[in-house]
């Protein structure tokens, strides 16, 4: 009987990042790609290195982080996903799982990428969203709010807003930069051909500014054009932000 | 300058109940009570004894749990509120605050309670809903989940579905007992006058029973006629259930 053949794999992966130190390996601390690793080693029985689309800071969730590993693996795709999410931590699930081409990588490959920001805009703290919305407890206009991110539609210098994690160009191309409002529960939904390093929470930090009256709506469009990194407001916390969906060529 | 009166105080709290032992005091471990009562302690500079509506398990939730305490507090009812949310930990909150009458209890005061259970029925498990969710993975039938709930309503004797607190009756009188369906998320509302001790999380896993086709619908009416504990379903686990509101006479 011959060895089964190693494949690649992608998975679309959901984790609660509170309890990470974000989803790059460090040899100290406990981190999404450390604990996936893990445990598709054993599962798999073999030293293993994945991929991913985006290299999330630590407390930043996910809802549809995609990975990508090589493997071999001799039973079911649906045999290998139930037995990483037997094995998994309760704070990182599988959801989907396939096998794609050698060359397909998560971060790479990708076309675009959406993230949301949850804000929970009440007087008093919420026990229970606290790890997953960032609290404001003075009221949001949030119809600035929305004026002000139609600004940033459009292929723009973003300098402004972030560092490149890699090449020097800070231009991106922004789909979609929109707001919804559920009682007091605000999402902002983002979508870029990319990012540039902590753009989604320095963008969600001055949009907020427009929200509590401290800078106009069309403020955000001068602090754009003026490609300065100290025009834009500090971060945003980690806690409110959720890398949601990766899209791919072949996405249709 | 004579001291300030002492009064009673009556708070809605919220909590994320993951990391606690349960609401009653122990002396050793992290509790809900001990929590509120340390931090009232350093916030009033006086010792100080909650009362609470529903002694809740380890690891249930609460938006709506009730509080009343003693204390002599010279500032504004806002003021109390602002240090108390200041200096309780971020999975405990005080959502309203009132002063009432010196006879007025939580418990004893009380003429209804309402909680709801969450369920998660999805192939596989989510990271982001495991502390708030229980995780069901074969399909639910909540049409016939629905049904069985219906026999629930109105004065019984719930001997099947849990044991008295205190008292020896376990007739209880319950007012709504619904699903209701949002994606892949069930949530089970339940209102009565009281419970009994584990009187949800059993009725739940008799009706996660009938959703899975284990049981016939129209069986939980006999469950409940059969006044045996050991003809319902063991009791579901804690981190889907909520004490979701205490209500009292004057509440209308």
């Amino acid at each position: 009987m011959s060895a089964p053949l190693e494949r690649r794999y992608c998975a679309i992966v959901e984790y609660d990042g509170t309890d990470f130190l974000g989803f790059q390996y460090q040899a100290i601390g406990r981190t999404i790609q450390g604990e996936i690793e893990t445990s598709i080693r054993k599962v798999a029985q073999t030293e293993v290195r994945i991929s991913g689309a985006g290299r999330t800071d630590a407390g930043v969730h996910a809802t549809g982080q995609v990975i990508a590993f090589n493997i071999s693996w001799k039973h079911s795709l649906l045999d290998l996903q139930r037995a990483l999410n037997a094995i998994l931590p309760p704070d990182i699930a599988v959801l989907d799982l396939n096998i794609v081409d050698q060359d397909f990588h998560p971060r790479f490959s990708a076309r675009s990428r959406s993230y949301c920001y949850k804000i929970i805009n009440q007087l008093w703290p919420s026990a229970l969203c606290h790890r997953y919305a960032c609290h404001v407890r003075d009221t949001l206009d949030v119809a600035a709010m929305g004026q002000a991110s139609r600004s940033l539609l459009g292929s723009h210098d973003f300098a402004s807003f972030g560092k490149p994690t890699q090449g020097s160009s800070t231009i991106r191309n922004v789909m979609q930069a929109e707001w919804d409002v559920d009682g007091c529960l605000l999402k902002f939904s983002i979508t870029a051909n990319a990012f540039l390093y902590r753009m989604v929470r320095k963008i969600v930090g001055s949009l907020i500014q427009v929200g509590l009256g401290q800078i106009a709506a069309d403020e955000v469009q001068q602090i754009l054009e003026a490609q300065d990194l100290t025009r834009s407001a500090p971060a945003v916390p980690a806690h409110g932000l959720y890398l949601v969906q990766v899209s791919y060529a072949d996405d249709g």
